[in-house]
């Protein structure tokens, strides 16, 4: 990679070469049966030069020398054809960086063997405990990725891990009654995925879909489930805490920094190195180290996350929130390993306490929230109805709310956390609000 | 590729190896700006090999031998871990192919100094023709592939070619009115996109946009445009056509080939060779070859396309309608190329027979559609409309329907053919339907 800076630095005034492999094994279920197990592995390098302000940017699926050169030459002509970004400052200087974690090499050379005969086991449970279920979906996998960042600034830094993850969609099919699909999932750093847990939780939830309730308009307290808060919050929440909306002034929290957001049951940071975290990396998609960012303090509004431009543009530092984009090559604002901090009670203590109220496994229609106001309208399915302390069947209705004035709802958050491994991966306990207006359907 | 197919029948009974090559260049615009120009390149090989029935899979994003037989070994590995299919018959025959249509060369080395220009040009077009207008977005592309196809039953087959694209989406801002995004786009075979036409018809359509109507309910006439059909058919309508579907009984066009199912202006077939297909195949996915499949003529059902795997289990041939996903591998049932025929009038003839409808430009939602029914709710936005046969401004309404009954309420098409590379790509009139429910919003 060394000569490979010294041969691009002739065409600019300063580049990064970034290199990813991957590896990624899977295996797949559909209607109770292994579908597929499948294997696939790549490099991409991805060259990014400036010369006069020009951004040059060119992608090549090989790490093999020659073609990277063939890329750093095509990023040459690219810089040429830009317009200048007059904002430009730089690309980012070597940092200092904690120690890595140890990679878990199980992870590198993982066969999917493991993973046909989880997802075996998986079928056979789900089907001993409860009969009239379907495993309708379901997929393991283990990915291992290697990357390299290298500068004309210095940096040059090497990381590689890899995680495996896990879940199981269940249909239950029992008189007349078809229940929603309902999923559980696990991901980690190492191949003990918990698949007796994951097949419980989702035959629990199935169990409770058999009795179909209606719902009604109502303000009730609702509890959140991991998979709901991941998804609203992606769309709807996390996208505000990007610098780059405050510079484009296209966040509600522009001058909010020290304000209260969100009721004090409420942090959430984020945080590559959390023991539960998938992917705990040392520095980010542009060499920048990582660090833990705090974003609400018990309710209070911390403050915002940079990349390297959008923070030189603000006249602050990146805080190592630069996430590579693989398809286009290019550095987006983003998270790495978001966590809402846990409580001291259970979700089942929570449930107890509730007279009428509901639990929110999932949401669908959360990609269309509006982040620039936080404006919301998703439907809760599936979605359990709670009747004294206890869930009674699920149900299936509508909120249209703000996610702020949601957050001042939040009375209590679980003990139990989650890791959601899709969209922004995110630590999450169960988190209840208090009245929750809600539309039935 | 032929030593390659040696190898692996060592490990196989039969035994396939598709090998993709490509080449992306591409240019995008923001906010009146270049603001980036990238080129992709890379290879990716599929190995699938069947042994006792057992399905084994696997992907390497190289074209190196030494890489393709690790995945030849790979890919045997997990033929061992599938489950058999016991209705597995056979990878595809050697056919007959048509000639192939030449390949345009001047794509495969195209620079994208010509895709910029393009961009600089569509910018100051549009903001000379409107000077209320930005250009929000607009991207121009060009891709080549090279696709080999070779299986252990003799099919060899080597095709490659490019297409280019543009669009560009403008949002206009007069006194108080910020328009929606207005899209206008064009995809052809060689590099004379008609960048005039685009900016032209896209700046017409913010002219309408300037003046916002309210909608209400009401039963009228409705014009949808290319961008509208493609989303909805997509969605709601192309699925129906699959024999994998007739098969798993999901299909409501089951048991209804020769049945009238659309009113008699509606011709739609699915022909790769088309003047204005953008990707003119001679074999699809798996190599066999493709033709002319007649889904609907004058609104009569002609019946299902298949690819190898679901024609065998159903006691039919292919249709050579197998489509390659690139990501999981696997062949699912696809088109290449769906057209509409197109009519004798044109819209604007059709436009100014109308006392009081719309002319819908886009809608929002098709993706949720059920082609298990057909049903849909979608938001026609941006939509336009019309009084006394002109066009008066813009409006934002709900359909909520079935396509099945939209088809047989079809009553003219244009002459104005155009082809939507989005999606399937889909070569399509304008289409007037009757009596169409709206919800005003």
């Amino acid at each position: 990679m060394e000569n490979l800076i010294r041969y691009a630095e002739k065409f600019f005034d300063e580049v990064e070469i970034a290199l990813y492999r991957s590896r990624d094994v899977s295996a797949n279920v559909e209607l109770n049966e292994i579908s597929m197990a499948s294997t696939r592995s790549g490099a991409v390098t991805i060259i990014r030069g400036i010369k006069d302000k020009r951004l040059g940017l060119a992608i090549v699926d090989s790490d093999e020398e020659s073609r990277v050169k063939e890329a750093i030459e095509q990023a040459a002509k690219m810089a040429k054809l830009n317009s200048p970004d007059e904002r430009w400052v730089s690309l980012p200087e070597p940092g200092k960086y904690r120690e890595g974690p140890k990679p878990n090499y199980e992870l590198k050379e993982a066969s999917p063997d493991k993973l046909v005969e989880m997802l075996g086991k998986a079928i056979k449970l789900a089907r001993e405990k409860d009969e009239h279920v379907v495993v309708a979906g379901g997929e393991g996998g283990v990915s291992w990725e290697e990357r390299h960042i290298i500068n004309s600034h210095g940096i040059d830094v090497f990381q590689e891990g890899g995680a495996a993850f896990f879940f199981v969609e269940l249909v239950g099919r029992k008189g007349d009654v078809v229940t929603p699909g309902i999923f559980d999932f696990d991901a980690r750093r190492d191949l003990n995925l918990d698949v007796e847990g994951v097949v419980e939780r989702a035959v629990r939830k199935v169990g409770w879909a058999y009795s179909v309730k209606a719902s009604r308009n109502e303000e009730v307290p609702v509890i959140l489930g991991p998979w709901a808060i991941a998804g609203l919050f992606s769309y709807a929440l996390l996208p505000a805490f990007s610098g780059e909306r405050l510079v484009k002034e296209t966040t509600p929290l522009a001058g909010k920094v020290g304000e209260r957001i969100a009721s004090d049951v409420i942090t959430l940071y984020d945080d590559p190195f959390h023991e539960l975290a998938i992917e705990q990396t040392i520095a980010d998609g542009e060499g920048v180290p990582t660090r833990k960012n705090v974003l609400i303090e018990e309710g209070t509004f911390r403050g915002f996350v940079w990349d390297n431009y959008w923070a030189k543009v603000y006249g602050t530092e990146s805080t190592g929130n630069g996430k590579r984009d693989l398809r286009s090559g290019g550095i987006n604002i983003g998270f790495h390993n978001v966590v809402i901090e846990r409580g001291r009670r259970s979700l089942e203590d929570m449930i107890a306490e509730i007279e009428r109220g509901y639990f929110v496994d999932g949401f669908q229609g959360a990609h269309s929230s509006n982040p620039d106001n936080g404006n919301f309208a998703v439907t809760a399915n599936p979605a359990f109805l709670i009747e004294d302390g206890e869930v009674v069947g699920s149900s299936v209705f509508l909120i249209a709310g703000n996610v702020y004035e949601l957050l001042k709802q939040a009375s209590e958050v679980s003990k139990e956390q989650t890791v959601m491994p899709f969209m922004n991966t995110m630590i999450t306990p169960f988190i209840k609000f208090e009245n929750v207006k809600i539309a039935g359907k």
